[in-house]
Formats: C-alpha cells, structure tokens, sequence
C-alpha cells in the first residue's frame, strides 16, 4: 500500500475477470492482464520436476519473445497439470485465441493455471469466455482487484500489494496480487500453486527485471512454508510497462527495496490465509554457522508436523523443537541452543530456561501471530522465515478436496 | 511368531516392569531385561544430532565393555532429554543403583528413556522402584509381555514379534519387542523415540550382530514413517545370551532371514499403531533409476502433509502423488510415470489411466490397508516402504500432549 494507503495501479496496463465455469462454485476463474505495449518480462516457476502445462507455453514463449508479454491469462479451478498432451493442446488453444482477440502473436501470451492436477482443461470453456472478457478491460483499482479475486482457490481473501517511488522525478508504482494457500513451499528456479503476478510501470530491461526479481524473491516467497508441498504450478512473474517513463538501471536500490516489500508483504499474507491456520508464526533463527545452515534449521522447524501441530495446541512443548533442530542437518552443538518465545526465555544452552514459565508461555502461544527467536551460537548465519501451525482443520480441507 | 502361534522366550533372559511414578497415567513405566551371563550386544542409535542422556551412555557403556550388556533398564513417561548434565547425572545414577542391585558393572547397564522431551529424568523415582522390580524378575512369557506393555507411550498396544529356527540341531529363540507411535521417522546411525528390543538365545559376537542388525533395520526400521520426525532417542538394541549352544557366523542366511522377519513385523506394527492412523499405506516403488531414488520418491510420499491427508479422506486425488514424486529429487520423467492403487489402474504415462474409475479407487482407499504402486520406467531401482495416513486425530493427539 502507498504511504497514504492509497490503491495506486502502475500504468500501461488494463484487468479483467470473468466466470467460464472452471470452479465448480460458479465464481469468477477467468482472469486477464493486458499491457498496452509489449511489457518487459521477468518469471520464475517451481523446481518440482512435474510441471502443469501452461508452464511449458510460459518458458517457450519468453524465450521466443525475449522476455516481452502483451497478455497474463490466468485461470482457476484446474490446474492442467499431468494432462499430457491434451493439457499443451488447451493451454496453446486458449493462448492463440486470446492471441487474437487483444491483437497480439501467441507468443506474447502469458498462461497461467491452478486449481486441481490430473485433468485436462476445458479449453473450451475458456474460449468461449475471452471475447467478453476481453471487452470489459478497465484499469481501475476495482478491474485490477477483479483479477486477484478470480485466482483464488482455496484462499480465504485476495492478497495484494502496492508501492510507489519516485524515480528522476517520476511517479514509478508497483502494483501486485498472488493467490496460495495449500500446497505451499516455493521452490522457485529462474526460468513457480503460488501465483504471483507484480506489475510496475517503470522502464526495465529484461535482464536486471530478472535479477531485481531473483533477490526479492529470495527473502520473500523463499522464506515461507505452509505445509512443505512444492507445487508444479508455483509462478512468479513481473512486467514493466515503461508507461511511467522512468528508467530504473540494474542497481537501484530504492526500487529494489520497493519490489522486495511488495514480495514480502504477499508472502506474509500467503501464510496468514493457510489452509486452515490458527497461527502464524515468524521464526528468527541466529547464530547459525551460516545462512544456508539458518535456513535448514526454520524448514525443518516449519515443516515437523510434532512442531506444527503443537503450534496449534498453543503448547510450550519446545522440546520438539529441538529434536527439530536435531535433524534439520545444520551443524548445531545441542548443548548451546538457546529459544525465546518473544521475549519470554524457554530454552537455554539446550535444557529449560531457569525462568521458564509454563503458563506465561502458553499465553503467549494463544496469540494468532507470535514470534519464535533461536539462537545456536555456531556463528554469523541468520534468516527470517515465516510459517504456520498444522491444525485438524487443515486436514478436513485436504481430506475432502476433490470428492 | 513361532509357526504354532507359540510364544517362545530366548534362554538366559529375565524380566520385569512396574509402576515407578512417571507416566501421569499411573501405568507400568519402568521395565528391565536382565541377561544371566553378559550378554553380546549390537545396537543403533538415531541421527539426530540432539540426542537424549541415555544415548550418550549407552555408546559409552558399549565402548568400555566391548559390547556387552547384562541389563537393559527402560522408563517411559521422560524421554530425558534435552536436559542437560542433569539428565546425564540422572541417568548414571539409576544405572549405578541397578548394576549394585543386580550384581554387574554400571557399564553393564543399557538405558533407555522415551516420552516428554525437555525435564530431567527424575531418578529418585527409578531408583525407588528398582529393588522390588529387580526382586520380581522372571522368563516366562508374561513377564516378557509386561516389558512390552511398560514402554508404552502414546501406543494403543504392545508390539511383539517372534521367530524360531534350528541351528546345528539346536533351538534357536529370537523375540522382539518395542514401542513407538509418534515421532516415527528412524535414520539410524551404528553406534535410535522409536525403541526395540530384539533378543536371541545364539551365541554370536558383537561384530557379526552388528552386522546382522544393520542388514535387518535396512529392510525394516529404514523403511517405515508415521509423520517424518526423527526421534533424538530412537534405539534399536539386540542382544545374544549365547543359552541355545548354538553359534552362528557372520553369514547364516537362515538367521538374517529370521532376524529381519522380526523386524519387519515390529516395524509394520508400530506404522499400523501410528498415532491417528486410519490408513496403513505400503508404497511399493519400481523401476526408478536406483534403490536410493526409489527411497527418495517413498519417503517424499510418505511426508507430504497433501498425499497423507487425501489418504485420510480415501481421496483418489493422484495429482497430489504426481506431484510429490516432481519435488523428491529422484531422476524422473513425468510423462513416464504410472501408478496403481493395489490392481486399479490410476495414473499412465503421467496422465489419468484411461481405465480411471473413481468411485473404484475411492473404494479401494476406503480400506484400513492398501497398497500404492508406482513405475517410474528409469531403472531397476525399487523400495518397498510403508507409512500411514494424516488425521484430524493425529492433530488432537499431538496439539495435547504436554498439556
């Protein structure tokens, strides 16, 4: 959000959503981003060597365009994933059509797909769609929130986030909106069911947009963890119009830091909307012998269902925690852990704290947010991720999904 | 169990259990086996790197005695760790007490501790009980069953297995028993909150059981996870009283094939008893590229919280499966998989088989017990392995415990 809180949407771009009948709750799951002129384009998508469809268009498309795209088409409700060749064949039927109708070659579209794996989607449902769709583009806020209230799925609420700066005396703005709450632990590589789409109307070459977004999303999407599950779908992208007119270079750090709080903020919120989470729980991990040792230690912390599921409990059972640690593979001395719920001293050079207070941290661990902090004293290593509890409503979600 | 359904106590061995105070319950905690001569033993512990007091002593007991062990001293209700020296000070002193009670060395004495991880063992409480125990040591089946029933946790029931053979014309006993439900992902290390007891009455030296134990938990133990926690106490013990007269060498197929009979029983077991469980899940995994891929897929299944939760609601959601084999770090090609829920054809070259029948696969994962097959066509690396579903009441379980 801009300083005033106001909802300011980059320039150079128009939005639209529309219902096609892909989500068997009958909402909006059709959902356009147009830029007006070829957008220079940067994304990232899942490591998960199972990859949806569309995902396969995406990587052939930048590389034929050079990294420019006229249309972002997102669709929720099926994923078109492990669809074979009947999932190509719809994902590339929907890009030329929607190709044709904005006036664009296929190439410049953008396809993006979530929602249930193993069935082919109904290309037919999305054509039969686009025209309308296209037709009522608008770049209002409202068109704009349209589009993040359209890629829901199990998502509770839209998630998006804004920023401005001003550049050699421009207006430059960042706008973004995402959608995740399952299936969430992005492994991201350079060429990502988390879909993330942040949109500015600076002037950016495709090269350092890449590499202005590889650093935002290390300390963002790469620092949260619903449930360990690496989607095939995960995708992080982000256009530049140029509409503003102000050229940002490859090291601009007020622009840097603008992009990494708009990442930051959405994967906060990613959490926060977690398939049936009751806590959210920010892990400062310290003292780690490095960063990549700080960041084994909070996955492994956010990924033990006998953490998690105490995390729901509200239980200072911080002896799991440490078995956690444990195993996490990080080069640790047992007997040098120190953890602090808060402010509230827990654990101290590996056994209870002398302080330690049951019921003050049970209190604590009522909150529906709480900070854990761990320390290991092996060395400079840090990291700041965040997570959330495994609840029995996480699971009803999960058990009942597609029947 | 004998071929007869018999149950058959290995000579040279005595037991008991009873009630010293640690389980809030009230129920048997504390248990000991007392061999009459000392007994060759070989034993695994886990790879988490915090691990509990009684480990620590243990390895150094073993070291100073070469591998022998005259009493094995269990407690349930305090895992007695994460405790600092004063769980290591705990731990000595009930040994010294038990090794003056039963007439050993105190490097003759095997403990082992499981439960709460976090406060110091109370070993007034131990030591208070052990003359009476000590005093009511037997080796008939029933004193065998009370250990079993002692270690107890969070288990429903006691595990038990048993094997017979004969060896140069002599009987040769093994009998098993062990506990575990919760914190089940053993990676164990020769030198594991998963706890087994196998004894034999042959006469074998260390090294050689050491290698039997390892080739048997490979099969077994390594090949099981109810929530993918290692435990910092897990601890696999065998010990051999040598009473039968029969002396085995370092390659008798016949015992190995006993020995991990035995295992394998307790290791399906404690899965079957896993907290929550109402799937028992066997993965079987063909043609990866090599044995440790075909691990890695098992193991990936068997932990993603979205694969355990559809097998909760008997979801025939393969999708989730597709996916989780992407994220495994196994060599794979997605248009190459196929997948079987026991005879039904589920998955073929990474899309739905077309003989795909839901409402029969919904069926078929209604069952306590099914089995999943999956073909990745890369190898001839494969990996049977077994794991259990994810239940609202595993969340109840595990958001109450300390509590």
């Amino acid at each position: 959000m801009s300083e005033a809180g106001q909802v300011l949407i980059p320039k150079g771009f128009r939005f639209g959503a529309t219902t096609a009948g892909l989500k068997p709750s009958g909402r909006a799951d059709l959902a356009l981003i147009v830029a007006d002129k070829p957008a220079s384009a940067a994304a990232m998508f899942t490591a998960n060597r199972v990859q949806a469809a569309p995902l396969a268009l995406d990587k052939e498309h930048l590389r034929a365009t050079a990294g420019q795209v006229r249309v972002v088409m997102m669709n929720a409700g099926n994923a078109n994933c492990a669809a074979g060749q009947a999932g190509i064949d719809a994902a590339r039927t929907a890009c030329a059509v929607a190709a044709q109708i904005v006036g664009c070659r296929p190439e410049e579209v953008f396809p993006s797909s979530t929602g249930i794996i193993g069935v082919p989607l109904p290309a037919e449902k999305v054509i039969a769609a686009l025209p309308d769709l296209a037709a009522r583009l608008g770049s209002e806020p409202g068109h704009f929130f349209d589009v993040a209230q359209a890629i829901l799925t199990t998502d509770t609420s839209e998630k998006t986030a804004f920023a401005q700066l001003e550049i050699e005396g421009r207006e430059v703005r960042i706008a973004a909106l995402c959608k995740g709450a399952g299936m969430i632990h992005p492994q991201l590589v350079p060429h990502a069911t988390m879909l993330v789409y942040v949109i500015t109307d600076a002037t950016i070459e495709p090269a350092h947009l890449q590499s202005y977004l590889n650093a935002a999303i290390e300390s963002s999407f790469h620092r949260i963890s619903v449930d360990g599950d690496t989607s095939t779908n995960d995708t992080v992208l982000l256009l530049a119009s140029g509409a503003s007119g102000a050229a940002i270079p490859g090291n601009h750090a007020a622009f840097a830091a603008a992009l990494t709080g708009v990442c930051t903020s959405l994967a906060k919120q990613i959490v926060a909307d977690g398939e049936g989470v009751t806590h959210v729980v920010e892990l400062r991990i310290e003292g780690a012998a490095n960063d990549a040792d700080a960041l084994k230690i909070a996955k492994a912390l956010a990924h033990s269902p006998l953490v998690k599921t105490a995390w729901a409990g509200s239980d200072p059972n911080w002896g799991r925690l440490v078995a956690a640690i444990g195993y996490s593979g990080a080069s640790i001395e047992p007997e040098r852990i120190d953890i602090s719920f808060g402010d509230l001293p827990i654990c101290r050079d590996g056994g209870r704290a002398a302080e330690f207070d049951e019921a003050a941290a049970h209190a604590y661990l009522k909150q529906g947010a709480f900070s854990i902090s761990i320390h290991l004293h092996q060395g400079s290593g840090s990291c700041v991720f965040w997570t959330t509890d495994l609840t029995a409503e996480y699971v009803h979600i999960n058990a009942d999904y597609s029947t």
